[in-house]
């Protein structure tokens, strides 16, 4: 009901009888004063003006799951989101409730996170109310060694989602770094309970740093904030991000990695450079020339050998 | 100190006095009263004879973890072990367990299984006091590619278990079925917790058809009862087999996979016989020659092409 009441205040920029308000949701007065109330408490700035009714100010900063899902139109991507405005870490409540049964869409969310982690165990620093923090689940019918493809296409999916609604041009890391102007923007982490030949369940995590000063900035990392020159809309980028979510995962379904890997390739910062990467204990250095369908790099050494590597650190050398 | 007592009782077939007892394991009269009434409310005949002093008539059929650990000289395995007379499914509290930061070695045992579970989803009978049903946590430092290799040294470890204190021999059906007399007797499911590029940890999850009796087996399986025509000791085969768990463990991260592939390929029914494998959708045909460095079957089909499986069902033609 929050929603709707929403929706019809923000279709006017003019005040609302709480009488027209009542009777085009079909609530009582006492109703749609208690929630009223429940929305100011969150922090939307409605002003109740005697005789002229109820204006909507402001909206907070707030990823709250009712802003996420209005207007999404996905199919199942975020229809069932469980919202924390601080969690040790969205990773591991999404493990959890995909032992639990969740279905595939259901999103964690946290505005912010005291032990948010990246591949390998490391920190993801998620202050509040700066990034975007989230794990989805998925269940993929895949072979667990299929799953790297997932984690490109969420990286398709955030430089997708960033060019669409900000206009802004990112580049892939291989294989899950997102970065603009040679900086991070978003990391992904993805993780997967299965069995050897079956995956049970991949929860994907993302962290995208939003509205983060520069100051607060390590010198590798950057913003949205930062890049733009201006504050941007979390909820904004996150509703498109969920699309292109969705829609790139059903893409992956209906047709196979092909037409994802077509896509990262657009967005490769490391296709064609001169790298190393760093696997385990060993290194690998020469050129990555492609990545094959189940997001393995190729690095032509300078031996002309083609060597594949299915996970690693990429360094860019020159 | 439970274990102790019994330690005791159990090196002497004669009646050894509470002064005795108490002496020698250093604890008062009372306490040791207390510890025998426990032990005899959990199945222990023990009887006391004034003037004689106590003796251990018999121990009932159970796991209990102190009866486990004693005398089971493993370095890791079992240290640590969740016991329960009847759970859901071992699999989902040791998975459970494993993201809690549980260690390596740690087991979960039940005496009965309400929802034990095989591969794929399917079932696993799990009746009370009749077989052996565990879940081990281990933390291998290994990619999830290479995962498949546990669940081949899980199967040489209930093969040379069973050789070890029965003199039973049994053969293995690729991948993970235990076979007695082409029936089988155990089956292995092996589930991780994974990066795409890291093992978090793996659970081994094994079901031993001990006592069962025949006319409660379906056709295709048989239990140790029915193969060697008399009840088996439980503690004594999962005692064994945690040994040999945790030295073939060993011995994978000591020298790789492939001294368990030889042992693997010692007990295999599978290898020289024409299959068919049904691998998802699809089925594959032909002769099983040979098993590779991961895990996989190699099949030489009818056009003489050699195909690796990496899992699948096998039926064995012919």
């Amino acid at each position: 009901m929050k929603e709707k009441i929403l929706d019809y205040l923000n279709k006017k920029d003019d005040y609302l009888s709480g009488d027209q308000i009542s009777k085009h949701l079909g609530i009582s007065r006492q109703g749609l004063w208690k929630h009223i109330q429940e929305l100011k408490d969150s922090g939307y700035e409605i002003v109740a003006v005697p005789h002229l009714g109820y204006r909507l100010q402001s909206c907070p900063d707030r990823l709250f799951p009712f802003e996420v899902t209005r207007n999404l139109n996905t199919k199942f991507t975020g229809k069932k989101i469980h919202y924390f405005d601080y969690l040790a870490s969205t990773m591991d409540l999404a493990m959890q409730l995909g032992m639990q049964g969740e279905p595939a869409g259901t999103l964690v969310l946290a505005e912010s996170q005291t032990k948010g982690r990246g591949r390998l165990g490391r920190n993801w620093f998620s202050p509040k109310y700066k990034g975007i923090y989230l794990s989805l689940i998925l269940r993929p019918k895949i072979l667990p060694q299929v799953s790297p493809i997932l984690t490109l296409m969420s990286a398709v999916s955030i430089c997708e989602a960033l060019k669409n609604t900000l206009g802004m041009e990112t580049q892939i890391k291989w294989p899950n770094d997102v970065l603009m102007h040679n900086k991070k923007i978003a990391g992904i982490l993805t993780e997967m309970n299965s069995e050897v030949d079956k995956v049970n369940f991949v929860v994907i995590g993302i962290g995208l740093n939003v509205n983060n000063d520069k100051k607060y900035l390590i010198a590798q990392a950057t913003s949205l904030k930062e890049q733009s020159g201006q504050r941007v809309s979390r909820i904004f980028i996150l509703q498109e991000l969920l699309r292109r979510l969705e829609a790139n995962y059903s893409l992956l379904e209906d047709k196979g990695s092909a037409p994802i890997i077509d896509k990262w390739r657009t967005f490769s910062l490391t296709l064609g450079k001169r790298v190393k990467v760093y696997c385990q204990d060993k290194h690998i250095e020469g050129s990555a020339v492609d990545i094959d369908k189940d997001g393995g790099l190729l690095i032509r050494k300078d031996s002309g050998l083609i060597q594949k590597v299915s996970s690693g650190d990429v360094m860019h050398c020159r």
